[in-house]
């Protein structure tokens, strides 16, 4: 075994009172695998520099911008100077970050959405084509153990062919009126931070990421019921999609940030002609497994777990029974980023999503606006291609 | 206490293998407010003579069909004939003999549907309206009583005003294809016997009713995306909506019957501005009521249990722990049926799904059918007054 | 198929206010196997005839007490005297009543204990046997499909050699003070009528039983902790016991009546050396299977449903996914009674717990009551044979 | 806010193929207050450099010994050794390393359990009490938030005066006969490395640790029931006990390693006279509260969720709905430590079990083993002040 050497990271945003950018500093930390030593993390000078500080960073590679990291980092000797970008900023930099980044001579890590549109989003495609750097998103849900496990059951035949898609994630914390105080329901809610969708944007492309990745199909067409609750939003705040897929399935989709006490309630199922299969993100250490005309089982994470696919069980840290959640889920992004990166790879890094997700993402969107607009019934999703 | 006097009933329907008859008898027999002295189980003369043996009856009072049972227990003396006509024949029958049944003079409980289209419906709601007996319809789910306790707690302002209602009722039985000797299979698949939809007229409805009856809202128009899955079926097994109310909610409904693996998983839940709330038919003793800004709470079924509306209380037969199921909730039908029989009331008893509610259902039926097979988003559900 | 003939049948006790007595009327009710003829519900004339009219009883057949009831029956003609005596009184009238009744010529189904102590329950065994009349004893929850679900997937070897039994039975409805009014509490926390144990008698014996079911095993020792909580209470309100059973399982069993806020959560689960089970009461269709070395699957009730053994589905009455709970469980009870009693069998009904239970029930009792008191760790178990 | 400046850390065991070296590892790095310096990982020279290789340590810092590793690093500059040395080596070990390393000047971060007798962690206590370094002890659970919360909610009188508690804890890992080849299994059923109980070493202590922590009481007598029952094995794997504590408390613990099928089932519930609570640690980021008389409500891990304590939601990194696990819970152990030790306290850290729950442990385990062997019922607990 190689001896480890830990990646270099900078980071672009993350300051005091962001949410994102701590939990990108857990799943770093998770593994010893990276170093944290530069940041732009806030355009306050203050916050800038406590954050900064609160993270035992050298005073010197606080920056005050993104381009002045960009630029003084490449100024440090090769072994000194970051290796990659991670993007916590608000959707609106994501690709201006990014793209100056790549250009720059770094890879990136990008918190997700990889931008605020499909167009921007194609144009970052190009540049991460062009480049020799990787290019990592944060679909964080793609990093549980017990999703990969799902998508290995299907790929392994075990629901048969795939019929229906049923995905939800209802939230509830923006049910009340929208505070201008609150930093982060306030730029999520404003078009020009955030995008063409609110909801949609923000949790729906999770729900729509999580539906084509574990069941593997690809989704042509959507019927949108786009909604503004709360009154005096901009953006929805509420919807849900009938979509149909290349390989033929049928699928609902429902994300929603106005389900007052709802958490984070993400589920999935998918139901094939030998069976279904359920995956729960608050409980996301189980598979149920419903085989036609068998008892139900259960596949439980954990290291040595039985029926667990290998795509599964490497994703793991512990024996079963001892939970592991979110930050595991991406520590597990993180963890096949450096693994990629150290392995001199390019463009998307095996089991992190890339440009692909994000496109997809872009395309659902657009799509999503669009349908919710319209009086016809289905619309067809951009080509990402 | 006047003494008790139990109802007399006969039975349409509900021979040897059928599914729903042997429910009404159990659910007729848990409170012991019933005789089944007489019935017409099925044409086939052995399977009808069986059945009334079985089930204890003279002889002389199973009769050969429907016709002459009503027209034999009319010669009978006022206190022996029957009182009230059971019907749990397939959909078709459900009209012709529910209004010969009314008009011969006989109260009538009926299996739904109501009918098999809004049309026959409509007349059926004139007869009764221009009757003095009693009509019930066996929207079981509604007998249930933490059913009737978000009822109440929405009536109580609990949630505020409702913004969303998710409604989901996913089974997976009809998930192979169809079995021609499979009798409760494939009346549900025939259009003749079964009406213009399948899987929306057998369960799409009970989703449907439910929704209108926790939120006490009226819904106005759908949006259907309407499936046949299963190769060579001639009605929709799986489908959904996304639907609005007259009083402003949104909401989605999903109902399959392809969902492999899927028993019967009936699931509302309601959120308004100030909380929400969920109910599961498979674990029907609990209410979980999630307020907005304080912990969740959990209202449970049973005599003495705290929190309990008396609409909820009043239905529940065992201290709480001791589970009540499907049984129960029918036989909450038949009691209170029993109650307003005794009580000489005529047209809709107090506590038991009447006319209106076969109406809706009707109603939604045809918006779904009509809006599945439209390229327009939006159709309005037909007037049921 | 012969004619089925309704069970005639007479209860003690069982009048306004008794719990127990309306859940035997609604187990009799379900399946329509029994016609309730007569009772001495109270000692109270007014309550008495109150509940008999309640129950549509002939004002003749309502008796002012057991002893007149089982003369006057036996002065009726063969066909239209009672059958069976319903004992459902408060535990001491148990065995007087259930050996009056055998030696006047009736079936008896008592609810249990079978009696006050182990002496006078052997006293009764002898008058059983001695009779060619059947004894049902109400020992629940072994009605309930998946009980009987468990003990077959025991015997048929699917947990390989049994280790260990944990048996726990919470309840919290004696947490506050004795309050001399809830007459439910009153007779069950007083020696004279409930017999030398309180919460052991009332619920641990459940445990008690359902562990030696479920299992197959005998237990033969026993160390028991035996606890008064709850000031100025008389009897144990909690208590717990490690145990050693013949075939060489160990267990731990708890009940008690003073944990708050815990409705009735009986719960089992076993452990062999090839896997383990496990079973809630209070979730009663569902056997949770574990073995060793596969993932864990779920069998649940339900006609029709996959992997279930005979004993299992046949005490099933409605399809997977329609709940069924405590009084389905009761109801089955009294089914396999009927069908017994309509065989000609004497002693002993298929299916139904008997005085083998009540004796097993007894010992225990007496085991633990004389196991609290000791500074000893281990008491046998006396013998019941 | 002043600068972070990182704790410098070196471990002691946990080479390639230990367990809980990686946990240690993986909760040092969560929260980004360590760096790991040098460690001695192993005797076996091979793995103990493959260990820092992939740890990316320096070789120079890899050492042959855990008393070179307190030698050498006492030769560097003040600002370069390490400060805290992380004893994860079998039990034997954990008294000698601790007691060189806080003579040598170290802080202690250990595993559990303190050390491998009730005699040798009096002494390692006396060490502790005279030096002026911290000691910190992994009784991992007690980093959770909610069982933080469940212990404040205890303290603030919701649930009134602790009557009952009930902890268990069943794991299937043991349940087949010891395999030579599996490390972990191998030394923890090996008197002489793992102490004098196999089970309630293990994994008793943690749940009799729990117990004593969320209910504030300290327990002062046992039953024990101990049993080896695979064959051949020589320290318990199962075994369980009633307690009675100073407040006036009973309780029942249940610890085992041969339930088949169960992963890690620490389960803990505790009644008051007001009302009850349940944590579970494979849902650990719930509290179920049932008060007396009221519906049961849920506490729900989250920054930012209702009704949680201060100790429970600082000990929160997520949002709600985000699930928060075991490795979380232990960084919050480190998390504590590396606050008190930049704060210069000295003993026990705030926040961290202690020698304090070493000592009780130990007593725990003692009592065990006597009463375990012993035919009278009760056994103190030894003075452990």
């Amino acid at each position: 075994m190689a001896k480890l050497e830990r990646v270099r990271a900078g980071m672009v945003g993350g300051g005091e009172g962001a949410f994102i950018g701590a939990v990108h500093r857990h799943a770093m930390g998770l593994d010893g695998q990276y170093d944290l030593i530069c940041g732009a993390f806030s355009r306050d000078e203050g916050n800038n520099q406590r954050t900064g500080d609160s993270l035992g960073l050298d005073s010197n590679r606080v920056y005050a911008s993104w381009q002045e990291m960009l630029d003084k980092e490449n100024a440090l000797p090769a072994d000194e100077r970051m290796e990659v970008v991670i993007v916590v900023t608000p959707n609106h930099l994501h690709v201006p970050v990014t793209i100056a980044a790549l250009k720059a001579g770094y890879h990136v890590f990008c918190e997700k959405p990889a931008g605020l549109n499909l167009e921007e989003t194609k144009e970052l495609a190009n540049v991460v084509n062009d480049s020799d750097k990787l290019y990592g998103l944060a679909h964080t849900y793609l990093g549980y153990p017990m999703v990969w496990q799902a998508k290995a059951m299907i790929e392994d035949g075990k629901l048969g062919n795939i019929r229906k898609i049923l995905v939800e994630y209802p939230q509830g914390w923006l049910s009340g009126e929208d505070d201008p105080s609150n930093k982060q329901a306030s730029w999520r809610t404003d078009p020009a931070l955030s995008g063409g969708a609110g909801c949609m944007g923000d949790i729906g492309t999770h729900a729509f990421g999580l539906a084509e990745f574990i069941s593997g199909h690809t989704v042509t067409e959507l019927c949108a019921d786009m909604n503004i609750i709360v009154p005096n939003r901009r953006l929805d705040d509420d919807g849900a999609a009938f979509f149909r897929t290349a390989e033929g399935a049928k699928g609902v989709l429902i994300a929603s940030q106005i389900c007052a006490g709802e958490e984070n309630a993400l589920k999935i199922k998918v139901y094939g002609d030998k069976g279904g299969l359920e995956w729960h993100q608050m409980e996301p250490n189980s598979v149920i497994y419903r085989p036609l005309g068998d008892v139900y089982s259960v596949y439980r994470a954990g290291s040595g777990q039985p029926g667990l696919y290998p795509e599964a069980s490497d994703r793991c840290r512990t024996p079963s029974g001892h939970p592991e959640g979110y930050l595991e889920a991406f520590a597990n992004l993180y963890r096949y980023f450096a693994i990629a990166l150290r392995e001199g790879k390019s463009g998307k890094a095996d089991g992190v999503p890339g440009l692909k997700s994000g496109l997809r993402g872009m395309a659902f969107i657009e799509a999503m606006v669009a349908s919710g607009a319209s009086d016809v019934k289905w619309h067809a999703i951009p080509d990402t291609e």
